[in-house]
């Protein structure tokens, strides 16, 4: 008998605000030893009240520039510039930034939709590997903790979640030097766990009904007691990369 | 109640040879209405005979200067070069092309280990898309039908696998226009349901094992009698790309 993973989406949640405690929100997954959890990155920005408002941002040069040739709010894109460490691309409409955690994604991750009200952004949380190390500590059975978010990707349409923090799930199970049952040795390979877990949790989240954490069970190989290196392991780092 | 998703992969297939009925060798997977098949493309390929002997190959220049620049066999540069549209990186002895179907992958695709003997590559299907058609029309209770492959990424480290071929599953769930509990338009979101369903298959399969074949059940919404566009309908344009 093979392995079998299972994923269902927490039924139930409020709508999650600045300060909550997401732990206690979080608390009654039903947990086992082994599970893993993933969380929609936007409740762990709103429960940090990693947000902007609108009102307050003021708008520099290249933010009035860009939002000029791109047709977006410039105060959005001044959000966006602070979130950046680099902005890769700006063509038809479409900012493809690098943010400081080192995240390739459209607009660094800002989003209006999904925030508290109207007039406020999302922005991704500080440090995501933190936030989801102090999330698993405060859940009944330590269950792996996977703050996710949807990134589009080179080359293929459409969307798909990945892992933007992580604790205590393998980030990258690597094949490297493993052997096929010729003896030959595997192409170099190495799996991004996290990724695709954050891949299947997406399969069961209604993102409209407040589905935004879901347990992953059937990983347990890939759950460490220790948090590990978190998603910073997935970074390719700048000088590596081949599409800059 | 919300959705579940379960995913176990199908045991004791027997190393699949060029000529072999896949649809016999997979018809006993318990499949239900609604059920997804994700396959590991080796054993399309296999089955088809999408396989080329490294002996009969002649090595044009491009491929002998691309072999001497990254230490490669000169015969396997040969094979990518055949099955690439395009090279779009050769950088670090890695090679990125496109190939004929559109993918953007490392070496085209083509692969030396698991090949069924030494010596011989596995190369992508054909034609996947009417592989994986092909194979659902065979099946009891006609699963929707996945082919993937495993492709690196773009900034990240790691692999997911992704679909390359597919019968019956959407490929991309598309929200755009929808809008949030507060009637905001949701952040313009197609959500990739078969990549992430050949990601979330990934996680049961043991590479090493023979394990290429893996159930998902849940995704029952997604799947249409209709065989649809298929994986073509996930290829960005090459002129809509932003990281050509």
């Amino acid at each position: 008998v093979g392995l079998r993973l299972e994923a269902w989406a927490l039924q139930g949640l409020p709508e999650v605000r600045p300060g909550d405690d997401l732990a206690a929100l979080l608390r009654d997954g039903g947990y086992e030893p082994g599970d893993v959890l993933v969380v929609a990155h936007k409740i762990v920005s709103k429960a940090e009240g990693a947000l902007r408002a609108l009102d307050g941002v003021a708008v520099g040069d290249r933010a009035r520039e860009l939002a000029r040739d791109h047709g977006k709010d410039p105060r959005l894109v001044q959000v966006i510039l602070d979130e950046s460490a680099a902005v890769l691309r700006a063509e038809r409409g479409v900012l493809i930034c690098r943010t400081h955690h080192g995240f390739v994604c459209a607009n660094a991750g800002v989003d209006a939709s999904n925030a508290p009200e109207d007039g406020t952004l999302v922005i991704l949380p500080r440090d995501p590997d933190a936030s989801a190390r102090a999330l698993r500590a405060a859940l009944p059975h330590r269950p792996a903790v996977v703050i996710a978010d949807s990134f589009g990707r080179a080359w293929r349409h459409g969307q798909c979640d990945v892992a933007i923090g992580i604790a205590g799930l393998t980030a990258l199970d690597d094949w490297r030097g493993r052997r096929d049952p010729r003896g030959l040795e595997l192409r170099a390979t190495a799996i991004a766990v996290a990724d695709e877990a954050a891949a299947a949790a997406d399969l069961v989240r209604d993102k409209v009904s407040r589905e935004p954490a879901v347990v992953v069970r059937g990983l347990a190989r890939h759950v460490s007691d220790d948090d590990g290196p978190g998603a910073a392991a997935l970074l390719r780092p700048p000088a590596e990369d081949l599409f800059l």
